[in-house]
């Protein structure tokens, strides 16, 4: 046999982080895995709403299951953008709006047509490991900035402008999570978002809204979309129906200029042709049907729920000089532990004796810190599994703890 | 406003070939086109199909609607991997398949984790336009092959590898489309694919077989694919649903030794996480009923009649020194005209006064010939407008060789 192995292309040395899948592998059986992404099942389409999509659907089957054009079908663009302008605040048309397969291509695209090797890209600290791991692929160079229960330090970024700038460097683009963020469910107060959006103005670089989680917000707190303030077409804003509608329909979208769409359009043709026409048509159907923001309501609730028990359960449990995240949103809580426990080493041992699994929160860090840090998300395990899963890991740190 | 053109990463200069689509937009109302590529919508699942496939997917709901695992559904590659065995003549495990989001896909992570710059990429002249345009973003050097009634020149091949391999040069893969090909719906002799699986081996590179359309084949000819006759793990084989079952669902399927697999799974990781899982599950419905088999006897006998309906209006309305392929199946005819036509520069003037739209066959060449040549669908078009438009397309190239 050949050794395929001899004519893998160099980038692929980028494609890294399955060290952390391969252990997480392990994670079956008795294991109560807090590892994933996934929306609580409670939360996906009802049979009535499926049959009721189907109806629809069979409507437009010669369309439904034919191709479509690669920007997406019109009419779910032009659904779109009034929801958009009726829920989050965006005014777009609908030639501003181009449908992905799943915010993941939306991020894969962006560092295709935006990232040359070695141009720089600001990112959080922590921030979403599969949004770190399509830019990386194009070999750019990153710049972290930490983050407080504000979102990330503007003031921070500010100084690193201004250092780069003296250096005559400039950022290609700024990737933010802005609202309930991956992995920390932390949102960026309105005045840094006024700030941010002050820098990338002054210093001239784009700024990528990843917006999956907003719709799913806990507290009271009014933000904007930075799209939404955006004057200077300087935004591009990405979103999904996976955590409003259904992860398996892969169907997300992009707002921004019209100057910039395009090279996301031409990118997209080579990828996949176009979207799920099916998919784009079961999408339409929940948002003309008002699936979606009847549904909301009781998601939010049930995530609001299992949030606070996890986030109730942790400080209670978790021994001394450990700290948790406390999410406004979304579906992760992040957290610090002591310094000297590194939670990738020992991830491996917690699978296998205490039966709990976590992402370590290295992978989120595009500066190679976060060795002690982990990720758990709320929205799949039951609440009996919240409960006895934190349990078990208070009991794994601590005896980690007690071992060094 | 800012000039967000500035801040394009340099390879988005090889997302070319859009000045054809741009005058393909001018092909609406009236006009009769033969540029598409679209299954005839009698091919597409029927009503009752449809609902049978919701009844069974909303058995599945809660992982039919929850992302899946990004190498795709367990039962779909084994039932994937029966269908291969018993109607392809392929034999692979669960193991050695993976589900892609269309075929598109999976030529799009080819690209990605085989071609290092200027790595060597052999095809046929003429190609799929779609595989050059994935290609080219990882800006290979390319070889193209010609082609006569039975597929690639392998002799010709041949000679080519000798000098690469005087010079020290080696190629990275050569891709084929060596059944009912796109754009001229040949198919490779049998002697010729044993003879390209020598060479293959001899000077050691791997062979990307794409075959979309081999189930699609009118004439009784027997023909194994390359991936039956791959001793060394060589071949890596691509298919699609989009023209046995539907183009809207955008599942495909690659079949590879386990080595080079793992990295399409670590690529896909990046690109969309998971191929669409309801998607998944129409397609293995569509297995498990049966549908695909039952439907496409009468598939084939369609595209026949329409096939050889085009052909020989072809034969008989266009003018001397223009000649025809003669598909052994696919979707496509292909033409060569007189030398002194330009296919690309007389399209706007064609649809605009004729009403009648091609692709024109440059983009389908590596090696920028072919601009007297172009490519005719007749899937889609009904038979009366493969008459009415061919009988169009005569009198504007009649026209073109007058002003000559």
């Amino acid at each position: 046999m050949v050794d395929l192995y001899n004519f893998i292309a160099k980038r692929t040395d980028r494609m890294k982080a399955s060290e952390v899948r391969e252990i997480l592998r392990y994670a079956k059986g008795d294991v109560i895995s807090f590892a994933g992404g996934l929306p609580d099942p409670y939360c996906l389409p009802s049979e009535d709403e499926i049959c009721s999509a189907i109806d629809y659907i069979s409507k437009f089957k010669e369309k439904a299951f034919q191709y479509s054009l690669t920007g997406g079908i019109l009419e779910l663009k032009e659904e779109i953008a009034k929801y958009c302008g009726e829920k989050l605040g965006i005014k777009a048309s609908a030639e501003e709006i181009l449908i992905t397969t799943g915010s993941q291509q939306a991020l894969d695209i962006t560092a295709r047509i935006l990232i040359d090797q070695r141009d720089y890209v600001i990112t959080e600290l922590p921030t979403y490991i599969a949004a770190i791991q399509a830019f990386s692929l194009f070999r750019p160079n990153y710049l972290g900035i930490p983050m407080d229960d504000e979102g990330m330090k503007i003031d921070y970024l500010e100084s690193s402008l201004r250092a780069m700038n003296e250096e005559g460097l400039k950022p290609k683009f700024l990737y933010t999570i802005p609202t309930c963020q991956n992995p920390a469910g932390l949102s960026m107060s309105m005045d840094r978002r006024r700030w941010l959006l002050e820098l990338a103005s002054k210093y001239d670089f784009i700024v990528v809204e990843d917006d999956p989680y907003s719709q799913i917000m806990f507290r009271d707190i009014q933000v904007k979309r930075l799209k939404s303030l955006d004057t200077e077409g300087r935004v591009v804003y990405l979103s999904t129906f996976s955590k409003i509608y259904a992860p398996g329909v892969r169907v997300g979208w992009i707002i921004a200029d019209k100057s910039i769409l395009n090279y996301y359009e031409l990118a997209k043709q080579s990828i996949d042709l176009c979207t799920s026409s099916v998919n784009q048509y079961f999408v339409l159907h929940a948002l003309q049907s008002r699936i979606i923001e009847k549904r909301l309501p009781a998601v939010i609730n049930k995530y609001k729920i299992k949030c606070e028990l996890m986030h109730k359960m942790l400080e209670e449990k978790m021994p001394e000089g450990s700290k948790w995240s406390n999410p406004v949103g979304g579906m992760f809580i992040f957290g610090w532990l002591d310094e000297r426990v590194n939670t990738k080493k020992i991830l491996m041992d917690v699978i296998q004796k205490y039966n709990v699994a976590y992402v370590p929160g290295g992978s989120f860090f595009v500066d190679g810190s976060g060795w002690n840090t982990l990720r758990l998300n709320f929205t799949f395990p039951t609440e009996q599994q919240i409960e006895v899963g934190v349990g078990r890991l208070a009991k794994a740190i601590e005896n980690e703890l007690k071992k060094l």
